[in-house]
């Protein structure tokens, strides 16, 4: 993993005021794979009391275009194009951990994956959320 | 429409934090079809200035299930199963749209989809995002 | 609608082998929309003995297809990113008829819809399947 | 794996038609698992040559509803809700190898994956395609 890369990748998401609004966190930043947590916050929530899908969707979507970002070449920004959740339990607990991944890097079209899952206060953790998307690269 | 079936979608909704914090309106309930509107403000931006992804989730994903709450078994609560999220254009401008509408409504299954649009200082507006996903009943 | 695109389309179709196999069917080429039908034969069921999903995705993703086709520019050829489908009904009576259309033509995305109905023998259709995927240009 | 259901499901992976259309063969069923192979055959191609995205649709979405079967209660037959398809190459070679998986098997919602893979004459693989989706339950 490339300092720089690294370096303009937590520039990146410093300057992704959601992150700050969902106490978002990057955990880990390493090439096609990249880690944000979030706490399960009482302002995030959805009517039953666990955290709304939004929050587990933007966290898996940061997650996935960083680490698309990560195959991109320099002066590259990233764009998501698409991307499907699918929710396996409710999102309760302490916080939300997103793991995004490259599948396949390819010159125009970048394919990820995220996993969230649900952390407990005894750090144990429960899969919520699978995502499969598509990002592309833009000129920064 | 019914008037206590409104009110129960208009108290479910005040009980999604996120949509405080999104600066969420319910601007429409009809049976099948719910409009909800937020202002794209300074703290949900993505990288770019735009509104991150998952504002125009959150709008839709909520829009969409509260569209096909209206269809099913009073008693009910509706949990999504999955959501895709096609982004046409960056989500910038006033405020967002999303209107969320019942494709097919199964006993089990409830098929949705949700458009979300960007609407100008002006009024105008402009389509961001278009969204498909399942539904389903579970008991309040 | 240009005669040549038409014409350029209608080659292209006939160069999908597995549309000879679906007795796939052109119907319609419009610019930003194009219908496909094939008839619900007994060699494309599933174990229940409606047509199989693969049957209504291959329709409707061909439809999309060249509906996106008629979007880019001469000598393109056009690639299926990713597809969703959301199945609404079983896939019974005489035909299947897949409608794509262009929700956003992009230089380099191209976002599509198609929906899928199933025809019976008197005539009346009802919808089976719907579906939301992202298409691109690549040199033919 | 109980032989009684991987005979069930031999059976109606049998009574799948569109499978001896796409000269589809069942290689394994586990708990969980299940994979099916084709060949990449001339009646199958799309408009370059390489077979259309239907066939990779196909055996994932069969394989990936088998895998949920082998979670459900016997006497159940298994739907597809939804189904989504990231291609990642195009699928050309000797055969496709789909493996499905069950990545939460609830009693109402089956989460499901399935990876696509062309296998080369010399027996190597790559990936052509993964899939995400949803299965239900549905009484025999």
């Amino acid at each position: 993993m490339n300092d720089d890369l690294e370096a303009r990748i937590r520039a990146s998401f410093a300057r992704q005021t959601i992150m700050e609004t969902f106490g978002g966190e990057l955990l880990e930043v390493g090439r096609g794979s990249v880690v944000i947590a979030a706490p399960i916050a009482p302002h995030l929530l959805q009517q039953a009391g666990s955290a709304h899908a939004a929050v587990a969707f933007g966290l898996g979507d940061s997650a996935a275009g960083y680490s698309a970002l990560t195959t991109m070449p320099e002066g590259s920004d990233v764009v998501t194009v698409e991307m499907k959740i699918n929710l396996l339990a409710p999102a309760v607990g302490s916080r939300l951990i997103a793991t995004g991944r490259v599948l396949r890097a390819g010159r125009r079209i970048v394919t990820v994956q995220s996993e969230v899952e649900a952390e407990a206060a005894d750090g144990s953790r429960k899969p919520v959320a699978v995502m499969l998307g598509t990002m592309v690269p833009v000129t920064a």
